[in-house]
């Protein structure tokens, strides 16, 4: 029987915390170091879960429950979970995946107000047993993410959301930081990119991640 | 805030029992005592669900996880019990669902493998807190079932999944029914089928759903 010999590695954080330029720099820093790992996110590319986004995407006007979208967000994931990230983890691979089970909960839960129960017990059942080694919460206040965003002029879709939303959200963020000490490391996001990216780097070393 | 006022009936069995036949006697005895009644089935003519069930019927040979078709399945019936089921008991309808959550718990979790607890769970989740009133057993072994869709000449897709798994299909079935003996009733289905239909209507008679 196959065992999960590499890392399983999740970034998190509210909109407009400079999450996808440290995933950028994280990238560049394995290639640089000749680390072998998978960058991935959802639907991860697999093509039944690019087919389910599609529906979540294309229906969202329709008035769709959404309970129904978190029922189809746990499909997808099992796809990805199952033919991009295990079969990575078995080969010996270091998988980050940008956002998994804690935005679903920080989101679908604390944010809209579905059933944490139900919210939590599909993100166990997605996961398909597998532990993720690490998560590194990027930690910004929201209204400082608001900012951000907005002076790059691409603030619409958080502002069509609200502030309250986007609060709510981050106070989700910190509760599943404060539940799970060993396996979230919140890193302050309000610094500069490279002390930012220097003190991720840092905690996946002193983990022995990387 | 509205209240459920109809009552909701769902009708399981193994294939080749005579399912469908006794669900048009039922339709035609609506009909003609003017029984206000909604005759449905899943994935209910909703389009969302509609197109959920394409990913499925579509993506079955290439390999779909059965965790990923539980998923879906639950977030189809989510679209049509909100959309479908209670607006019709809200309205004070009977409605009379051909197979439903103790099918998925028969198939998924019985015969199929799947872990009982999740397939539970996600039943419970998407049945969005509306209760079966009766749930019709029809009781036919799986062997005689076999005969009968023989006899139709439509024996393939049963072949196909082998006897064994039929097997396991109705051992589901009748410890759902040992299990929720208030819900669940057993029709013998090994007689005519008048001898059937009118114990059916014995059956929602003596329970004031008819």
């Amino acid at each position: 029987m196959q065992t999960k010999t590499g890392k399983f590695i999740t970034i998190e954080g509210c909109e407009g915390v400079g999450k996808s330029t440290q995933v950028e720099l994280l990238k560049k820093y394995c290639v640089d170091n000749n680390i072998d790992a998978l960058f991935t996110r959802e639907p991860g590319g697999t093509p039944i879960a690019e087919r389910i986004r599609q529906i979540i995407l294309d229906t969202a006007s329709e008035g769709m429950y959404g309970l129904t979208e978190l029922f189809l967000f746990s499909a997808s994931r099992v796809e990805h979970m199952g033919k991009i990230i295990m079969p990575a983890l078995y080969n010996n691979k270091i998988v980050f995946c940008d956002r998994f089970t804690d935005s679903t909960l920080a989101y679908q839960a604390y944010a809209r107000g579905e059933n944490e129960t139900a919210v939590k017990f599909m993100n166990d059942v997605a996961r398909l047993d597998i532990t993720i080694n690490c998560t590194i919460f990027l930690d910004v206040d929201p209204t400082e993410g608001f900012k951000r965003i907005a002076s790059r002029g691409q603030a619409d879709r958080m502002e069509n959301m609200g502030i309250d939303f986007h609060k709510k959200v981050y106070e989700g963020f910190l509760d599943i930081a404060k539940n799970s000490p060993d396996r979230v490391v919140s890193v302050n996001g309000n610094r500069s990119i490279e002390e930012v990216h220097n003190d991720i780097i840092a905690v996946l070393k002193k983990r022995n991640i990387l």
